[in-house]
C-alpha cells in the first residue's frame, strides 16, 4: 500500500482489494483507493477475514457491483476520523456487520440488539453521506454490510467495530465478529437454553455447530445434528453433538424421526441452514407446550416462512435471531475474553486458512461444504 | 328429565339437548338419552352454557354429525363414574375443553398447558372407549371438545372439569371456562405484559377484550384495538382500549398506521380474529427486537401462517396460546376467586341471556357480531 497521508492527516490509501464486479463471477484483485475515513468512521488495516456464507449468498443473488464484501474480520485501526473518541490508531478489532450506537431506544433496551441507527445495513454505502469509500480509477466501489474485508484496508463506522484486547490472536478471534458468535448467543440469548434438555440443530455449518456448543455448554443432554452431508459428523462430535441424522437415509420425514428419538419433540430447535422450509420443519420438531424454535439464516431463496397454526396453537414459539441477540461493543469483549480463558472453542472452526490471493478457493470450498470457516490472512 | 337410575346407580337419563344435525344448520331441540358416566367420568347438570366462536366455526366446518356442541359452561354434578374422588354429586363446576390429567409430561411442567392425556379433543368422542354417552332414539351423538353443553346433561371426563366455589354465580362463571379465561392468560401468562408497554389487539370480541382487560391490569400506557366494526368501540372503552382502528377507514395498511401511532411498532400484538393472514399483519406491527406476537384464534379458511422471514431476522417472536396457557385444575379456581374479589370483570361480557330453546338466536347474534357473550340458561 501506498499512502500520501500523514497520521494526523489521513489521506487516500491506494491497497489491494478482492472485488467483486459481478455477480456470481470471481472476485478480481484490484489497487483501490480508501478515502480518509469521515466524521464518526475509522480506517481500519484488516489482518484477518473469515468468510461467511452470508458473503457467498449475497454474491450470487444482489445487483449492486462492483462492491467488496467480507463482514467477519479482525484488524488494527490505521486512523481515525472526526469526532472519534472510542478508538486510537493502533487498537485491535473486530469488524461488525451491526452496529451499537448507544443511544437508540434499542440500544437502550436489554431486550434488543436491533440498533436503529447503524443496524443491519445492506445498501453499500456509509452511514453518514450514503457515499462509497472506495474506488477504481475513480469508480466507485459498494460496501458490504457496513464492513467490506475483503481489502488490506477499509473504512468503517465507529460504531460498527468492537475495541479487542491487544492480547487476543486476530487470526482466531476474527470468527467471533459474526459466525461463531451468532450461534453460541442464539443458544444462550435468545433460546436461554437450560440444563439437561433436547436440542436439534438443522445444518452443522458454522453457525449450527456454534449453535452445539452453545447448548454442550448449558448442559443440554442430548444434541441432534441434521445435516446431508455425513462428512459433517466428525467435526459435529467436537462441538457436542450427540446425535447425527442425514435425511437422506430415511424414508420418513425427518421431523417424525426426530419426534420418536427425542420422546415428543425437542425443547429447542434451531435453523440454521437459511432455507425457510426448514423453518417449518424445525417447528414440527419441537415438542408442544415450551417447543421453541430459532431461526438464525438467511434463506437463498423462497422468504416465506410458513407453518400450520396448529404448532403454534400446541403453544410453540418461533423466535428470530439475529447476531445471536448480542450487542455488539457492549458484549464482544467479554466473549473474546471468555475464548482467552478458553471457556469456549474458536479454533477448531478454522478448517483452513488461506493467503489474500486466493479468496476465490475458499468461496468454491464454502460452497462444495467442504469447509467450516476458512480464514484469509492479509499480506503483512 | 327423566331418570331411571338410583343415586348410587346412576342410568340413563333423558333430557333435552340441541342437537346439530347437519353443519350449518339450525340446532334442534330433541330428547336425548345421556349413559351414565363410565368411571373416571362424571355426569354433570349443565346450569349455563355461552356461545364461543370456536363452536359455530366447528358447526360450520366439521363433518361429524350429529352433534352436540358447546363447550363454554357451568353446571353442577349429577353423579359420578367408578374411581373418581375429586368429585362429588352437588359439586359445582366449569367444564373445561382441554384437561388436565395432572400426571404426564406436560402437566408435571411449569411451563405447559398442552395435557398430552386430556389434551385438545375434537374428535367427538371419550376419552376412554372412544363412544359417545349421547344417543338419540338409539342413534349414537356426537361430543364436541369433550364437554357439549348445549344439553341439560353432559358426561365429561372428570379431568375435563374444574370444581370452583359454590359461592360463585353459575350464569357468570361460564364465561371463565373459555374466552375471557383465555384472552386474561394470553395477556398475563404467554405475553406476561409488562407495565407501560404498548399492545395491539386485532379482533375486539371476547377473547380480544379479555386480552385489553389483562393488558389494562397490567399497567399497559397504550392498548390499540383493531376491529371493522366501528360498534365495538364503545365496549371496548370498558376494557381499557385507548386506540381504536377501523382497518376501512385507512387507504394504507393498518400495520402502518399502528407502526406511526406507537412510535415504531407495538410490544405486543395479539391476534384474537382467527384469520392467518391477520397473524403476519401482527407480526408487522410490532416492534423489532422484542415485539411479541401471539395467535389466539382457531382460523376458519387457510390454516397456513405465513410471514417474511426479516420479521424474525429483525427479532420478533411468535408464540401461540391455548387457553391463555392455564392448567385448568390448578389455574381456575383462583380466577374465580379473582372474580369474586372484583379483580376482574366478567359481567360485562354477557351481552345478551337466551332461554336454552333459543339457542339458535345467539348463533345469529354471533354470526353477525350483534353480541359479545350470550350466556344460555338452562331449563330449572
Amino acid at each position: 500500500m501506498s499512502s500520501s497521508s500523514s497520521i494526523d492527516q489521513p489521506n487516500v490509501i491506494t491497497c489491494k482489494a478482492m472485488v467483486a464486479w459481478e455477480a456470481g463471477k470471481d472476485l478480481v484483485m484490484e489497487e483501490v483507493e480508501v478515502s480518509p475515513p469521515q466524521p464518526l468512521e475509522i480506517r481500519v488495516k484488516v489482518i484477518c477475514t473469515s468468510l461467511c456464507r452470508t458473503d457467498i449468498t449475497a454474491w450470487e443473488s444482489q445487483a449492486i457491483f462492483p462492491r467488496i464484501f467480507g463482514h467477519e474480520a479482525s484488524g488494527i485501526v490505521e486512523s481515525v476520523g472526526e469526532g472519534v473518541t472510542e478508538f486510537v490508531k493502533g487498537d485491535h478489532v473486530l469488524t461488525v456487520f451491526t452496529g451499537e450506537c448507544k443511544t437508540c431506544k434499542h440500544c437502550e433496551s436489554k431486550k434488543s440488539n436491533m440498533c436503529q441507527v447503524l443496524g443491519l445495513e445492506r445498501r453499500g454505502v456509509m452511514h453518514s453521506d450514503q457515499g462509497t469509500r472506495f474506488s477504481v480509477k475513480g469508480k466507485p466501489v459498494y460496501h458490504y454490510c457496513a464492513v467490506s474485508s475483503f481489502s488490506e484496508y477499509t473504512v468503517v463506522h465507529s460504531g460498527c467495530a468492537v475495541k479487542v484486547s491487544p492480547q487476543a490472536p486476530l487470526e482466531k478471534i476474527c470468527l467471533l465478529s459474526c459466525g461463531v458468535a451468532a450461534g453460541l448467543g442464539a443458544a444462550w440469548n435468545v433460546a436461554d437454553i437450560s440444563e439437561g434438555s433436547i436440542v436439534v440443530i438443522f445444518g452443522l455449518g458454522t453457525v449450527g455447530l456454534a449453535v452445539a456448543q452453545g447448548a454442550k455448554l448449558r448442559g443440554a443432554s442430548q444434541i441432534i445434528g441434521v445435516d446431508i452431508n455425513p462428512e459433517k459428523y466428525e467435526k459435529a462430535k467436537c462441538f457436542g453433538v450427540t446425535d447425527f441424522l442425514n435425511p437422506n437415509e430415511y424414508n420418513e420425514p425427518i421431523q417424525q424421526v426426530i419426534k420418536r428419538i427425542s420422546g415428543g419433540g425437542t425443547d429447542y430447535s434451531f435453523e440454521c441452514i437459511g432455507n425457510t422450509g426448514m423453518v417449518t420443519t424445525a417447528l414440527q420438531s419441537c415438542c408442544d407446550g415450551w417447543g421453541l424454535t430459532v431461526t438464525l439464516g438467511v434463506p437463498k431463496t423462497n422468504p416465506e416462512i410458513a407453518s400450520h397454526y396448529s404448532a403454534f396453537l400446541s403453544g410453540k414459539t418461533l423466535k428470530g435471531s439475529l447476531f445471536g441477540g448480542w450487542k455488539p461493543k457492549s458484549d464482544l469483549p467479554s466473549l473474546v475474553n471468555k475464548y482467552m480463558n478458553r471457556e469456549i472453542q474458536v479454533d477448531e472452526f478454522i478448517t483452513h486458512n488461506l493467503p489474500f490471493e486466493d479468496i476465490n478457493k475458499a468461496f468454491t470450498l464454502m460452497r462444495e461444504g467442504k469447509c467450516l470457516r476458512c480464514v484469509i490472512h492479509m499480506p503483512n
